[in-house]
């Protein structure tokens, strides 16, 4: 049984919740409390240095990095993956774009409008992720022009990194209606089968914490 | 031959180059020109829909983003690698760490600190930036007090990806100095047979531009 660290409002450990219960692998969660400090404890540095959620432990394997995780569950499982090296080549490239560009923004961001008290947000701070993250999505967008996702006709892993932060419903300056490729992007990703939203798949929650 | 699309300020493109360059692949530089806007043009885009350099072309094959080119080059020349499957998902680990924490930041940091103009620079998003920067460059440290290299005990693409922007000498808060474990590793990969400073090893550097 797959043990996945995280917490309900990490985009990143919902990208590897996702490709696990899409899957079909056998795991289940494991609550790290992150709003009170926890990956910041000496036990969870020794778990993962970065200090970061999410860990993944299957037996004595440990796991770090979402990008990592979804990775090895695709392989392992043979699902969600690519099926050539070419294909692998491009997953991993819209995972690295997502962590550099997109996901990489969308964090931080949404954590400063949302997580952060009042008086700590900046508006400056906040404008300028806004116009970082608002370039990734062209991106994705245009993309998403071309193909129904984002390395071509079967979702994968890229599809699951890059959607990531995009269905929590806490306000961060992305509007899905705003770009009608990402938003039926979206909604196919939603009609999948076993699809789950983040707050359902993972345990903790602004509702938990209010 | 390969060619890789780069210019001497992009620290990401350094990461490509610097790679080929000590595994000793045979490959030439293709000058962009970013500050004169090549990289939003539409026959840059149809090169990479993502708008960013490196681009990789090995005859037909044509590869973006830093990371993948790494693995690529890696893979191609056996050298710079993991040599596990362990090794190489730890190598993957850092590279997702280098891009999401560390150059995602750094870049970012550098370019609004040195080429953009005063009346454009934000000291608040500057003063975000840096903390973020500093958090990164923590994780880094730490990691070298147990071992030489990210990895382990020798060079790999993770070490070159996580140093990408650290060589660079326009000031963005990086002082080497205050970290003596990502001092000496710095030295240990400027002492590495073939190593280059970016601006030695791209086309283009503020210099040329002045």
């Amino acid at each position: 049984m797959i043990k996945l660290h995280c917490f309900g409002e990490s985009g990143n450990a919902y990208k590897a919740a996702l490709t696990l219960e899409l899957s079909e692998a056998e795991w289940e969660p494991v609550y790290v409390d992150f709003f009170n400090g926890e990956t910041r404890t000496d036990p969870f540095r020794e778990l993962n240095i970065m200090g970061e959620v999410p860990v993944m432990e299957d037996g004595d394997l440990v796991l770090t990095q979402s990008g990592v995780i979804q990775d090895y569950v695709s392989s392992k499982t043979g699902k969600l993956g690519g099926r050539s090296a070419a294909e692998r080549r491009d997953i991993l490239r819209w995972l690295f774009f997502d962590n550099h560009k997109l996901s990489g923004i969308a964090g931080p961001l949404r954590f400063n409008m949302n997580f952060l008290p009042k008086e700590k947000q900046n508006a400056d701070v906040i404008a300028f992720m806004q116009m970082r993250l608002n370039s990734a999505l062209k991106v994705v967008e245009t993309q998403l022009t071309e193909t129904p996702y984002l390395t071509g006709d079967a979702l994968t892993i890229a599809d699951i990194a890059c959607v990531g932060y995009l269905f929590y419903p806490e306000p961060f300056g992305f509007d899905r209606t705003k770009f009608p490729h990402i938003d039926a992007w979206m909604t196919r990703i939603e009609n999948t089968k076993g699809y789950k939203h983040p707050y359902d798949l993972m345990p903790g929650s602004p509702a938990d914490r209010a």
